[in-house]
């Protein structure tokens, strides 16, 4: 399961910055039978699942969220950069290696008694996924899980979040 | 038809920008049955027109395009700002307000002998769209149509990409 997947996805060296490998997912999307291979893996482990409303983060976390959430008739919401959501926000800041970003959910975007699923492509330190898991909890929604295309273990990032909330489809 | 989705998108004035009146969409995103009717409008456009690849526009193209790219069994890629795709790239400047931006694809997102639809979420001035389908002839693809969620269309961007070439399922 996966292998196919797997030997779609491109080692960039030196992406975004040196020492870097970068785990370009682009030659899995843009294979539609690769693609439907993925979107399919995502479904199965959640349909069923009583999930509410889908987080997709931004931005190559709403490639996979989207298909989920229309295919879970779930509701889709998306996890912005500062300053890109036009409307009442929510923020949550998290440590970058050096500096700090921060992540910005709607008011509105989720509420008590929602069952929420947060996905995103890549699993690295889990700092983003962290952040967007604090802004769920302060809107009251029940946090069921984050789901990942790729997880790069060696960065210990489901330690981070929890390693039963974590799900992922292909482990480096 | 799309009275409901029309209701759930909110006018948020003064955003980005004094002056301007932003669409926001999440509330139609966030609501399962409006968007699962969004993507099946987008869908019930598009079956049957052989298209082999969707091309989305950072990022909230992505929200359409990668269902759509699902249900139709095509494959899907990613035109974004520079710097964001981590392989080799070709790029397109393209005229804002003030200054310029630019959108880039990798050279192998597209090719030739290949259908391809660009999806974006508003058509304003069509600046972005049209640097889009410049970049899919540059790599010899056949652009079929841009295809739009909402079009202000008194900014006449059908005007600029050829009408005959949009599609939007919303018109303000």
């Amino acid at each position: 399961m996966m292998d196919a997947v797997r030997a779609r996805i491109r080692d960039v060296p030196d992406f975004p910055q040196k020492g870097i490998v970068f785990k370009d997912i682009t030659p899995a999307l843009s294979d539609p039978a690769i693609f439907r291979e993925v979107i399919d893996a995502f479904i199965a482990r959640w349909k069923g699942e009583r999930i509410h409303k889908i987080v997709g983060i931004e931005s190559r976390g709403f490639l996979f969220a989207a298909p989920l959430a229309y295919a879970l008739g779930a509701g889709l919401t998306v996890a912005r950069k500062p300053g890109k959501l036009p409307w009442q926000t929510i923020r949550e800041v998290y440590a970058l290696e050096y500096g700090e970003n921060a992540l910005e959910l709607h008011v509105d975007a989720v509420g008590p008694g929602e069952r929420v699923l947060v996905v995103d492509d890549v699993l690295a330190t889990g700092g983003t996924a962290d952040a967007v898991g604090r802004l769920v909890a302060r809107q009251g929604a029940e946090l069921v899980s984050f789901s990942f295309l790729v997880e790069l273990s060696f960065l210990h990032g489901a330690r981070r979040l929890g390693p039963e909330r974590v799900h992922s489809l292909i482990t480096y």
